[in-house]
C-alpha cells in the first residue's frame, strides 16, 4: 500500500517546485539530486536517462527519499520514504515533455530533435516511486 | 583529506541557503532534512540536537550527502557527498547562534531562554562532515 500526500501538501509536488532526489550509491553513500517530479495520486513520478547515475542506483537499491522544501518558506517542506516499485520506459518520452511543460513552460523537453536522433541520443526512463512514510512539516 | 567546495559554488554554502542533509536510516533507507550549515574552508558543520533522527543516524552510519541547491537558480547546485569526522558539543551552541543571525538575522538562537533552562531542554551537537566527493554544477 501507498502512503498519501496530504492535502495540505500535495502543493509541494503539483506546483514546478525542483525537488531533491536521493538515491543510494553501492557504497552506502546517499546520493543527492535536484529533479523534476509528478504526483499521480499514488505514486512519485521522476524520470531520467538510461546509464545516469541515479538511474543505475535506483536499479540496484529501490530504497529511495525525495524532500520537497516550499521555495516561499524553507521551514515548510515535505520528505517521502519509498521503494521504486516500477521502472519503465514506457510513456517516458511523454512524460518528460508533460514536466517540461510544467517547470519550462515548454511545449517539449528535445524541442526540435527528431525522434530517430532522440532516441540514438538517450533513452528515457521512468520511475514510479511508492511513498512508504510521509513526513510534513 | 578533504576536497575543497571550488570557489564557484562556495557562495551556496556562505549565503543564508537552507540545505539538504541526507543520513541514512538503520535499514539503509535515506532520511532527508533541510539544515542550516557552515563552511569552514574543510568541513561543513551542521547542527543539531542530541536524540533527533539525524543525530542518532550521523552516529551508527557516518556516510552523509549534502545537497544545496541556488534559490535563484534551481539548475545550479552543488552535492558533497563526505564522513563525519567529529561529532562534538564544545562549541555548538556557540554555533547555532552564529547560523541563526546568519540564518535569521536573530542575535540568539533560544532567545529569552536561560542557559540553565537551556541545558535541561535540550544538548546540541555540531557534526564536522568533510567533503570526499564533490560534484558542481
Amino acid at each position: 500500500m501507498a502512503v498519501s500526500i496530504p492535502d495540505s501538501h500535495r502543493d509541494l509536488f503539483d506546483r514546478p517546485v525542483v525537488v531533491t532526489l536521493v538515491t543510494v550509491m553501492p557504497d552506502g553513500q546517499p546520493q543527492a539530486t535536484p529533479v523534476w517530479i509528478k504526483y499521480d495520486g499514488t505514486h512519485l513520478l521522476v524520470n531520467t536517462a538510461r546509464g545516469r547515475q541515479k538511474d543505475r542506483n535506483m536499479t540496484r537499491d529501490s530504497k529511495v527519499t525525495v524532500l520537497s522544501i516550499d521555495p516561499d518558506n524553507p521551514y515548510r517542506y515535505v520528505e517521502v520514504r519509498g521503494v521504486v516499485d516500477e521502472i519503465t520506459e514506457e510513456g517516458a518520452l511523454e512524460l518528460i515533455n508533460e514536466l517540461a511543460r510544467k517547470y519550462r513552460g515548454a511545449e517539449q523537453y528535445y524541442g526540435g530533435v527528431a525522434p530517430a536522433e532522440l532516441r540514438q541520443r538517450e533513452t528515457r526512463v521512468t520511475y514510479k516511486i511508492r511513498p512508504v512514510r510521509v513526513l510534513a512539516h
